[in-house]
């Protein structure tokens, strides 16, 4: 196992140690229980959101904490659920008095511990929601997942609800548009190499030298196909067609899409695909409003990407714009 | 070779077509000759800092190109120089009347077309001048180089001269600047994996399972030495002082820092190199002014980091924080 690391048992506790000390203007770092928030969290009157679930996948979520985005994160080991109590801890550190949203992916475990967190801070007085993201048409039910797995929607969730926040919506309202944004996100990924998850020291899954899976889950879950290798143009092709037919998008939508990296995938060939993605939304007479191109919601070391096409009206583009500052995100500050 | 490519002579031409179309707002793309500028230059009266090389070191340089930063860019293909009609044309474009400065890395093929390209500007009449970087403490001479390669510190020198240039200083003094960063920047990277190159199809340089790369190349040349894996900590303290002893930066030194990742390393390994960095730098009295931790000189999909140190006064500090807008590197804006 290739890897940048001391004790794989410690690496997540020191990679957010490194995290804390690169960003101290930004976040901060609990390790006891593990939780990463707004340096300047909670901000009374605010309704907090959250989010969390197994790390290996930054800079997703605690490289999006930040102004105009997260309140907190809570990260599990390398693909692992966070505790109850970690998410308890962190509901509690964002929590300004206007409740707190939290921003799950749909994974069992992650969905039954914020479950968890969520009615042990309710039994105290806080308010929690919590909106689940299943946004990955590539298969039903995975090995992790009853129904859709969460994916590159969350990122964009993480964006917009945090903005709507720092506008000062009410609890009700960040709610409700995060379930407009997964009602309206929509994602596929493939691979081309497996990763390794650090404990486990081999990686998770064999691909031939001339394979790849289409519809790759973000921790290596089985997609809908093994396949031949293909040019970026047919891969990103079938992605977007999977994408497209599912909502299904209509020509005159306009989308913020994304084109993700898995991890080990070179900024390079993000591009490449981002210029086949276009090709393929213009011929649908889809309008790409705004865009990301580069690692946001990665699986360790993967080869491969994902795309996410979200359609968004006037509301959401205009959230979409307003200023962020993370780690992972940042503009207009 | 897996890679989500088309046609591997087309990939540089293809990525910059999806960089054109994702950054309309900063940057637009020639593609005959190959190069890139800011959508609104040249600028009248600024003097425009211009870089380049080969590929597949992205972010680097096309993705600096934009308001503080870049005013054009020339990329080559994977790995190998531009061309001097490239490079001409880059300058004519990034020229408002105040002269061009060209960073250029220490490698042979872009230090003699920098110079043709510089001499045919000079013939028409244009101001030019070139810098050229050389902060690779690793070897002295190397597969492409004469002396020191040109790494890391050339990222810090455009974000640097780029702001120098917003402030309209005039071209001595952002030649001067230049150096000032070149004196003061020194790097070292090492590589876990080797990379492909598109055109060769196979890795440029094989390493064992156990085996790692220290002192390598962005373009695979070899380090100081090939060793048996160690801890990220051992590692990060080789590369530290390494680059400590050869300014040689002393207590009290401030510094901007870079942990970089060649391409194929995850965020949480980075974060995790700095958390080791900031302890080796407490331990040698330096302080931790600024710093990046991410992907910015990249060797296509390489496993591995590099540190960049660059000791720095309020002037460069002051710089560094200026406003900056490109599709690699932003804030402030």
């Amino acid at each position: 196992m290739k890897k940048l690391i001391n004790d794989p048992q410690e690496a997540v506790r020191e990679s957010l140690g490194g995290l804390a000390l690169a960003h101290p203007d930004i976040l901060k770092v609990c390790l006891d229980p593990v939780y990463v928030s707004r340096v300047d969290a909670p901000i009374q009157g605010k309704v907090g959101v959250i989010s969390g679930g197994g790390s290996g996948h930054e800079p997703m979520h605690a490289g999006f904490v930040g102004k105009g985005m997260l309140d907190a994160a809570c990260p599990g080991q390398v693909f692992t659920s966070p505790t109850p109590d970690q998410i308890e801890a962190a509901t509690r550190a964002a929590d300004g008095g206007a409740g707190v949203l939290h921003i799950v992916k749909n994974y069992t475990g992650d969905i039954m511990n914020f479950e968890m967190a969520a009615e042990l801070c309710q039994m105290q007085g806080g308010e929690v929601r919590a909106v689940v993201i299943n946004d990955d048409v590539a298969v039903e039910d995975s090995l992790y997942t009853a129904g859709r797995r969460g994916v590159g929607t969350t990122v964009l969730a993480e964006k917009i609800c945090g903005a709507a926040a720092e506008r000062r919506y009410d609890l009700a309202r960040v709610e409700a548009l995060c379930r407009k944004v997964n009602e309206n996100g929509r994602s596929m990924g493939m691979a081309l190499t497996s990763c390794t998850v650090p404990a486990a020291g081999r990686p998770t899954f064999e691909l031939g030298e001339n394979e790849m899976e289409m519809g790759i889950g973000i921790h290596g879950e089985p997609g809908r196909e093994r396949t031949a290798l293909a040019s970026a143009r047919e891969i990103t092709e079938r992605m977007a067609e999977a994408v497209l037919a599912d909502l299904p998008f209509r020509s005159g939508d306009r989308v913020i899409a994304m084109v993700n990296g898995m991890g080990g995938t070179p900024l390079m060939e993000l591009y490449l695909v981002y210029r086949e993605l276009a090709d393929v939304l213009k011929g649908a007479g889809i309008a790409l409003a705004r865009r990301l191109v580069g690692n946001y919601i990665t699986s360790l070391e993967m080869a491969g990407c994902s795309i996410t096409l979200l359609r968004a009206d006037d509301e959401l583009l205009s959230l979409w714009d307003d200023p962020v500052l993370t780690p992972g995100l940042r503009w207009g500050i």
